[in-house]
């Protein structure tokens, strides 16, 4: 059997959840699992890791290679997740680990890279040559495709995108970056959430407010839920955190001039109540032709990491090259 | 005679002069003209490029084409100067007009893009995989190269790093640019300049304040030769645009991971003075393990460009690709 036409375990290891499924060639998912991640030690990640691959292959036995996507930054040659912003992990030699403990083939790549290649195969930038992708959750991934191929950097460590300082004397970023006023810790859904509650105080007649005041927690989701119902001041927090994101997005085409930006990660849930600003910052401040650049959602959902994470494996595992 | 031995002509048309050469496969200089293009109109600067290329062509008959560098955003499949920031040139179709009035095939590309080519073949990236190079003059101009090749985006316009926000609310950017706080407008020589300027007011005990009672125009040169002379306000000022360029680079770093950062244009003049406080920035800003990038003069100086094109010229007329 060819290598295109076997399956692949796909994992998408990220800040909350970690999904993993078994695709076959065509990317159909034969098996899936989803497990919670927040507040596991790196110890207690790899335990997972290698129990649920487990239990996928005693699902689906023929699964030939582990694909692996995780939100950090990743040297490709040593298989490490060298650092992580929103995961409790550092120098963590991952790819042989994981591989020593499945018997399986394992190969890295950080999950925002992976997901790009999962849209740019079969999603919203299927046939672009050039597109920068966008993961917005806890925190903001970047995933690159330039002349075709996913863009990593000298050791694969490059494509963080959300690291970028749009506000020099900006607030510091989260986790372990050192830097202020990165696209991230501005327009990220933990951004969202701040804001949020900032609005929630200044406007006690919102419909934020009322949902504090009945006990929810407002984080991106409650924002969204309410600015999704026409909450004017939930609305006017997407005005903002989208008008952030455009100025990245205004930088980020004039640097590729790319024929899409593609946004996926779970902030996307709002569509063009973050979209819209986001478009008409790029429009006015960008350089023309760059300016035109169409601004689109992703289109595989949750599962672009996870899908992408297969298809890398599948290439690894043919080509030597993801 | 293969291309690769054949005479080209390197073209460097600046916002403030037009360097020309004719360039042997070796790249050596075999002729070379320097014109002032200031404050020059778009027909202008078309009879300036058409009655050098007849001169160089007098003394050097056997030139094969023309490669043009232009601080302007590029379409390169039509050969058109879409806009520039410092010079007067709007959808101008400059490599069909001056093929035909020279008779030489002529081939365009952003002026960064192939001083960043030339620094790649024959300078500060020998050897590199990936590098980012910044021109610092009047502007900044940005060259890619990506996995060896130099990154043009998808029709020719990519690459503007100039034009990257580091200050969201920022002061209008110069020229057609219509974003706020690009690196450009806060860390070019043009912004040398006028903090330059305002320092020496500040400051009316420092040797710029004097250089300005004298009657001296406080612009780069001015800060730098006041800088380079130990006049501890200048030095300040250096200090203040070399943090904001170090800005720019931690964004650049953590987007491209490249093994080199390349300084060239004017600016560089003062050579750690500003090299000094953006490499700090880098260190501080950027996410290991790309913080660590080295951040180097470029060795070509002002032939970079010219040299860049003719290689770019050289490249196109054997492989059809720059």
């Amino acid at each position: 059997m060819s290598v295109n036409a076997r399956e692949m375990v796909g994992v998408d290891l990220g800040g909350t959840k970690m999904l993993l499924g078994v695709l076959d060639g065509e990317s159909n998912v034969l098996w899936e699992s989803r497990e919670a991640s927040t507040g596991q030690s790196e110890d207690e990640l790899v335990e997972l890791l290698v129990r649920e691959v487990a239990e996928a292959r005693a699902a689906q036995p023929e699964a030939a290679a582990v694909g692996l996507g995780i939100p950090a930054t990743i040297n490709r040659d040593r298989g490490v997740a060298v650092s992580a912003v929103n995961l409790p992990i550092e120098n963590l030699p991952i790819r042989d680990l994981a591989s020593e403990r499945t018997g399986l083939p394992v190969f890295v790549d950080n999950d925002a890279n992976v997901a790009a290649l999962a849209e740019h195969l079969y999603g919203a930038a299927r046939g672009s040559e050039n597109a920068v992708m966008l993961t917005i959750g806890t925190g903001i991934g970047g995933g690159l495709i330039l002349g075709g191929e996913v863009y990593r950097g000298s050791t694969g460590a490059g494509a963080e995108l959300g690291h970028v300082t749009i506000e020099i004397d900006g607030p510091r970023c989260q986790g372990n970056c050192p830097s202020r006023g990165c696209v991230e810790t501005l327009a990220s859904g933990t951004a969202l959430g701040r804001e949020g509650r900032e609005a929630a105080e200044r406007e006690p007649g919102s419909v934020l407010a009322r949902m504090k005041a009945d006990g929810r927690e407002i984080d991106g989701k409650a924002v969204t839920e309410a600015a999704l119902g026409g909450d004017a001041t939930a609305i006017a927090v997407f005005e903002l955190i989208g008008s952030r994101l455009g100025v990245a997005l205004a930088s980020f085409a004039n640097i590729f001039e790319p024929e899409v930006f593609v946004i996926g990660g779970g902030v996307i849930a709002a569509g063009d109540l973050l979209l819209e600003p986001a478009r008409r910052e790029l429009r006015e401040r960008a350089l023309p032709p760059m300016n035109r650049a169409p601004v689109v959602p992703a289109e595989l959902g949750e599962d672009a990491g996870m899908i992408g994470a297969a298809a890398m494996a599948r290439s690894e595992l043919e080509w030597g090259t993801g």
